[in-house]
């Protein structure tokens, strides 16, 4: 069988470069086409050193005809990228797979008033299939454009999961605490990520609200069937990879065992892991995998239920992902080219 | 006037060298003591380098007859050793400022649950006036014993102090999602702590009930003037200092101006800064220095209130608030000693 | 064919647990045994969270019997252990990849002093062939024991040897400055290499003598073909894994295109890679990979050379090169289970 | 007496505000002019938060009347700024103490080599003095315009110094590795200095030559009475502060007791401390401090001496440095505001 031909646009970035690592030894996959506007005519390990000997490919201005003569194409761009392209890919036969924040919000007013713009594609927000498998996982295998779920997203859907499908929890009253690592601001040269104003520090940010919100508040609203409200401040981490949410919920409904509650819900899931009672889940314990590792403690037998999960933000919250769904769009095992395992130390 | 003598227990830890780094230059004491049972003869300055230069002190024997000349004795030393020699002390006429936990819980019962073992001086617990200069300046001034605060205590009480006095929240429901530097574990041999272990990882701990919860508890009541109940989440940064405290509460009461009322309530407090709306904290900006930095921020407009409040650990969290309590103990302005700049970058 | 079964003594430490990461998913081999005397009983996947849901092993004690069935046994320890268990191994007819330093020196006099005690097995310390392909691939084709070349002597040896075969430089006045991150120093807990103590700083040590001195002295005169006299001085970096060494030499002899000359020496070696004139290794680009990077640089074209040299302490400088000399040793392709690309960023 | 009225130029940069907290402190001195042309109108306070409380300077135009009004201005600015201004504030009978590189080198044609762009005040070159106290204190006395030492040249020279004044080592062949945290490289919004590109990774540059090598280079010269060579390869730290240079010399005279050599030379000098034999210098233990601390040692009792000097860059290496010159040229004792004690851990 020939292998399935995939474009990434927008490799200069931590996604791109991520995604490299994950398919260029994906079996049933070759990486025919890598765009970016400003680095067109480098070779792709010249900017990443660690490509070198494995990767011959040049970066192409994004008009290159390679683009065209993919299966699936992968955005790996900033927002508003993505939708000015993806109706001429889909009108051309080709599937998508947007890392980006284009299509995950299902309106396109909400959209344009956290993005600052008009949705230039807004009649393929409804037909794009949110990509978090453990809950689209048939939606996606027939999509042609998948909008893969955000980092800070997919930690805490997974967290809060079972919880809301079980009808267990306040939903006016969710607060998701979470903390990702530098490389979720991209590769871009602000003094904000600079090693001297991050290292050896941490703050919140975007307390008043955070482009993930509506996303994360949309989806749960779907999984728990009405209305919800969440609570949700991010942090800046002094570390390159990693999200950790805390997740609280006041627990309404009863429940005798949550331990063995959440390990249920995700007993057949390949890339969520439920730590032992007692143990909790550390961002290294991640690094460079797709597996969501959680745990879930309610301390003192109290009503308020503690959630703790952590991702990669560059894998299972973007590049692994993405990957992800790409086997299940594609009919590939679902775990194909994704059991790398954790680099620990 | 002569100037006030003090000792340390307790030395070799890092709230030691903090002490000396505060109390060698200020103006109005001096340090004759320093004793330590395992680096007993050491020079302070071979252990810590930084200190060459400005300090000649040896590590004594803590049965060494210097301690007994002081007017006043720190202890920074793990818990379970003050609460044996303090009655000594007091009998004597010294003052004594306690950083450890030894003196925090007023009920002796619940002291040894937590610690595993018999309190030593049950009888002082009522005695002892808890260190926190915000709350208790009056009582801190004419007492013998001070019970310094944790740190996480520290950082969590000055956050939710203004609305807890106002009784403007839910008490029945409060979150503390808490973040330490490794330095809180203190100077341990412990694989736990090591570099490998924890940089560029980031994880919660305690979950299921930590020793700062029932202090917390306490002294959040206290406040109150009822019950309350605290859901508190320590986590592991991968940094030295620095504590972060991300709080949540349920407006109950109606309050115009949530920014304006926090200004209100500390404008007189030479330690605590509350941050321009729409600034947060980070913990660098407290780096080395005696201040606690506050934000707040009512996301969306809705009922939860988030307050962020930092501090360093070692200093505003440790030994500079201890220095704060000894300045106020001895009739000397409660800053001296304590305006150095944080160290930024 | 059958797979190769293999043991790991000593698999509670860092490389064990490396080794573990690159050996489970090696098409060819089996992991039947893993020990440690200490952690007997318990899941590995308990201590190393990363590999859960791909070990099902328990460490067993070392007398277990499981080791006894191995194809081949690697030596995950401190000093001293291997050379009190290797005989009856090579006896049982099994072969032996030993990480330690016990067999590196040929000289058992010279091993007692740098080690402590007298050597448990110096019959063997000539038969041992030097674990470092790129320079004995044939004898350790045909060995029965190999002791892996150590970290820093492997990225400093990589780094000289084409300027040393060649004899182009003063071999009387070479000097290494070598720096590595804290998981060389294993995980041990000593207060010395607590987060607290080596980040954010950085720092020479073992200047007067450094155990790794007398192996690659020893080396680079079986290559030089005569004495040498090297200064080496290592440092603690503030990172988890990576070694970079900073070579400086004296040209004798004249070369016309330095850089030419390296990347010919190396064109044929699949773990090897010299960096385009210019660029420069940094030890992020073989995070988690088995690579070593060189650059060559002749600063103002004066007669001094410098090598920069990286590699992952815990890849080529350690478990990586134990698979690829066991790959060796077995008639296996070399690069078999270690094309894994480096973490970035 | 009244206050010396002190402005900087560039105050948004690390030196910058590294010079305000070590002169808001200052009994002898008044900041009282502050520019900056992008944030002009902007307090100083919004931008640092550390400054809080402590400072309400806000940054003027370079134009303003301010400037002129001080006895001394302080340029914390990137090269070719202050080689414009500084002849009018010389003329209009100011002193001046330059914190960059523009009056460091004697040589017009060399400095225009090294930057770019021909000097704008050539004629001051040679009256400029070079701010190394250790090396020029009376000559700094009674300077109009200081070109402060580089921070790489100055924790070079000062390890240098004794050999080279006493003729002991082969100045044909000198080798300083040093190695900087990223705040060396200033508050530059470049991709290079992302905590994404630099945390946990260690690199070389500048190899083939640095801006820093003529000014090392000038100024051992002048010390050795004759031409030296020096192989200078600089290193970025994952840091944010700290130097550490690691010097390599081949001994040429006799000397019987090198650590009682080093010590004898720097016996009076307040802000360097040589350490014990057998104890070498971290970058940490001086952090924020304006000590150089140095190691000195002779593997093996060989020929090759190596020196260890650290300091904290932004302090001994820049901003420290300045106000000590300052002190000097004002007749202030030279330690004042300078006490500081480094902040470990």
């Amino acid at each position: 069988m020939a292998k399935i031909k995939v474009g990434i646009v927008g490799g200069t970035g931590y996604t791109g470069v991520e995604l490299l690592r994950l398919l260029l030894p994906h079996p049933e996959v070759e990486v025919i086409s890598l765009t970016s506007r400003a680095e067109s005519g480098r070779r792709v390990d010249d900017l990443y050193t660690s490509l070198r000997g494995v990767c011959d490919l040049k970066f192409s201005d994004p008009s290159d005809a390679s683009l065209r003569d993919c299966d699936l194409v992968f955005f790996a761009t900033p927002h508003n990228v993505a939708m000015q392209t993806v109706p001429e890919l889909l009108a051309n036969g080709q599937k998508v797979v947007d890392l980006s924040a284009d299509f995950r919000l299902r309106d396109a007013k909400e959209w344009s008033q956290w993005y600052g713009e008009p949705h230039a594609a807004p009649h393929l927000l409804t037909e794009a299939v949110y990509g978090l498998p453990e809950r689209n996982r048939e939606a996606i295998a027939g999509a042609r454009l998948i909008a893969c779920a955000g980092c800070y997203p997919t930690s805490i859907q997974l967290g809060f999961l079972p919880l809301l499908e079980a009808g267990l929890i306040d939903v006016t009253h969710l607060i998701a605490n979470a903390a990702s690592g530098a490389s979720g601001a991209g590769r871009q040269a602000k003094v904000d990520n600079l090693l001297t104003e991050i290292n050896d520090s941490f703050k919140a940010y975007g307390v008043a609200g955070h482009r993930h919100l509506p996303e994360i508040e949309q989806e749960l609203r779907v999984v728990a069937g009405k209305a919800v409200s969440l609570t949700f401040v991010p942090h800046l981490l002094p570390t390159i990879r990693g999200i950790h949410s805390t997740l609280y919920g006041k627990l309404t409904g009863n429940i005798a065992d949550i331990q063995a509650f959440y390990e249920r819900r995700y007993a057949s899931e390949p890339f969520v892991d439920i730590l032992p009672k007692g143990q909790y889940p550390q961002t290294r314990g991640v690094r460079g995998s797709n597996v969501c590792r959680i745990a879930v403690e309610r301390p003192a037998g109290r009503d308020t239920v503690v959630v703790m999960s952590v991702i990669d933000n560059l894998v299972k919250g973007a590049s692994g992902q993405a990957v992800q769904c790409m086997n299940i769009m594609c009919g590939l095992p679902e775990t194909m080219g994704l059991q790398g395992i954790a680099l620990i130390p």
